[in-house]
C-alpha cells in the first residue's frame, strides 16, 4: 500500500473534530492576508496528542508534553516577523502567558485593600512589570493578526487539522514554514476494536494491540505542502540511536530539517541535522537566551536561503 | 495471597515519591492539630492518575478527569467546618480558582493605562469581583490552617501518599472521612516490564500488558483507618451495570457509602449507595446549587450520625 493510500485509510477511520471548517476558513483568510503581504507563515504544532482506548472516554494513553518548546518557539517566530498558526494540545502552554501558566491562578494574584474597606485581587507586585510586559507584546501581536491559536486534544483532532491547514498553507508556497514540535502519538487503538464501554477491571489484566499510526511527514511533504519549508523534531532517550534516527529521517521523507534531542538534555541541546550538514546548538544553563531563540534565528536565516533559492530557480 | 499481602508486594515494586516524609510530617501536625479540638477531617482525593509505560518516561496512560468534582467538594468540605487535606493531580482543578483554571490567565487579565502612561496588568473588570471574593475565600481557609494541598502525578505517588496518610488520619478516629474522588487507575505496568528507552515504532504495533492494580479500598478499611467514615465512587459509562457494581464494591469492603455516576450524567446525578439505602441526589441545569454543594451536606448529616452512633457504642 502506498503512503497515500495508507493515509487515505486511516483517516476514513476517524472522526473528524466538529469545528474542523470553521477552523480552516480562518487559516484560509490567515494564510492569504500574509502571503498577499509576502511575510512568512509559520505551523508550529505543540503538546502531546492523548489516544482514546475507550469509545465513551475514561482512559487514554498519552505523551509527555507540556509545550514548553513550542510555546517559546511560537514567541521567536513572532519576534522575527512571522505570522503564527499555533496549533497545541488544549491546556499546554502557549506564548507569553507561558512563564505563569504552570502555577495556580491565586498564586499570581494578592488582595488589597480599597479606601472602601474592600479587598480587591491585583497581581502580585513581585510579577506584575513581568506579567504586564508579556501581555502587552501578547496583545500586540494578537491586534495586529499575526497570531493564531488552534487547539486540539485527541491524536485524531491533531492530524485533521494538520492536513487540512497544510493543504492551506500550500497556497503560500515557500514562505510557509512547518516547525512540527509536537509529541505525538506514533500508535492507536483503531475504533473498532475500541471497547463502548469503560474497561472493566473484574476482566483482568488489560491486552491492548496498538497499531502504528502512519507517518505524516510522508503526505506532508509529498501532497500537502511540498514547496514549504518543513522542519521536524526527533526525541529520544537513548543517545546511541538519535543520529542514525534523525538522518534515516530525512533521507526517507525529504524535507529540510531534523532537529534531534534527547529527554535528558532537551531543554539545554539539540542538533540541526540537514542532508548537507549537522550542527549543534546548546546554551549553558546560566545563558540569558533561551535554546528557542537560538533555533529560531538559525532557522529564520536557513528559511531566508531557501527563500531565495527558490525565487531564482 | 491475602489483599494485605497482595499489597505489600505491590507496594515493594514502586518507587516512594521523594517528598512522601516531608507530607506525611505536615500531615500529622494538621491532624494532630484538628483531632484534638474534634473538628471533623476530610482527605479528599481529586484528579486521574499517570501510569508511566517507559522508565524514561515519554509515554503514559491516563485517566479521563479534569478534577470537577473533587475540587468542588473540597470547598464545601471547607464551608461545612472540615479541615479539608486536598490530595490531586498536579495542574488539575483546586477548590476557589476552579472556576478560571480552564481559562489562560490571559483571558482573566487585562491592561490598564497608568497616570504614567505605562500599561498595567489588572484582573478583567468582569470577573473582578467574583475572582476578589474567592480570594478571600481561599486566603481565609489557608489563614486558619484547616486546608493543606498535597499533589501528585502518578499512580505510585498517589498511592503512596493514600497509604501513609490514612494511616496518620486513623489517629484521628471517626472523626477522619475518606472522600476517595480521584480517577484512580485499575491498570498498571510493572517495573521489570518497563522498557528502559522511548518504545521505538519501527517495531510494528505496540503490544501492552497491563496487570490490575490491587484495590485499595480493602487494606484502608481494613487495616488502614478502619474507625473513618469512608466514600468511595464509582464511575461507569454502562447505566445497565453500575447499581450491581455499587452495591458489589459496598460487600465486599465494607465501608459506609459507594456514590455512583455515570459518565455522561456525572455533573447533575448521583446515586447514594448504603447497606441500608439507596438514594438519588440530582440537580436541574437551572439550579444555583451545585450538585457537589448537595452531595457534602448529605455527607455531613450522616457523618455527624456516624460520630453519634460511635461515640455511644
Amino acid at each position: 500500500m502506498s503512503a497515500r493510500d495508507e493515509w487515505d485509510v486511516y483517516f476514513q477511520q476517524l472522526q473528524e473534530p466538529s469545528k474542523l471548517q470553521v477552523q480552516a476558513e480562518q487559516v484560509r483568510r490567515f494564510v492569504s492576508e500574509h502571503a498577499k503581504a509576502k511575510r512568512r507563515i509559520a505551523l508550529v504544532t505543540s503538546g502531546g496528542t492523548a489516544v482514546p482506548l475507550e469509545s465513551n472516554t475514561v482512559r487514554f494513553v498519552d505523551n509527555f508534553s507540556s509545550g514548553t518548546r513550542g510555546a517559546a518557539s511560537a514567541e521567536y517566530f513572532l519576534q522575527e516577523g512571522y505570522a503564527v498558526i499555533f496549533l497545541h494540545r488544549a491546556r499546554s502552554l502557549e506564548p507569553f502567558s507561558r512563564h505563569w501558566a504552570h502555577q495556580s491562578l491565586f498564586s499570581i494574584l494578592e488582595l488589597e485593600a480599597e479606601a472602601s474597606g474592600k479587598a480587591t485581587a491585583v497581581v502580585k507586585s513581585s510579577v506584575a512589570s513581568d506579567v504586564s510586559c508579556q501581555l502587552q507584546n501578547f496583545q500586540k501581536y494578537c491586534k495586529s493578526s499575526v497570531y493564531l491559536a488552534v487547539s486540539f486534544t485527541t491524536l485524531a483532532d491533531y492530524l485533521f487539522y494538520l492536513r487540512e491547514f497544510s493543504m492551506v498553507l500550500s497556497t503560500a508556497g515557500p514562505l510557509a514554514l512547518f516547525y512540527l514540535a509536537a509529541a505525538v502519538s506514533d500508535f492507536y487503538l483503531p475504533e473498532e476494536e475500541m471497547p463502548k464501554h469503560k474497561i472493566q477491571s473484574s476482566g483482568g489484566p488489560m491486552q491492548l494491540h496498538l497499531q502504528q499510526v502512519p507517518k505524516m511527514l510522508s503526505p506532508l511533504v509529498k501532497d500537502w505542502a511540498s514547496s514549504a519549508f518543513t522542519v521536524s523534531f526527533k526525541l529520544e532517550t537513548d543517545e546511541r540511536i538519535i543520529a542514525e534516527k534523525a538522518r534515516g529521517a530525512l533521507e526517507k521523507y525529504k524535507h529540510q530539517v531534523v532537529i534531534s534531542n534527547l529527554l535528558s538534555t532537551r531543554r539545554n541541546k539539540v542538533t540541526f541535522v540537514t542532508l548537507s550538514d549537522q550542527v549543534e546548538i546548546s546554551v549553558s544553563t546560566e545563558s540569558e537566551r533561551e535554546l528557542e531563540d537560538l533555533i529560531v534565528s538559525e532557522l529564520s536565516r536557513r528559511h531566508n536561503e531557501f527563500l531565495h533559492a527558490a525565487s531564482t530557480s
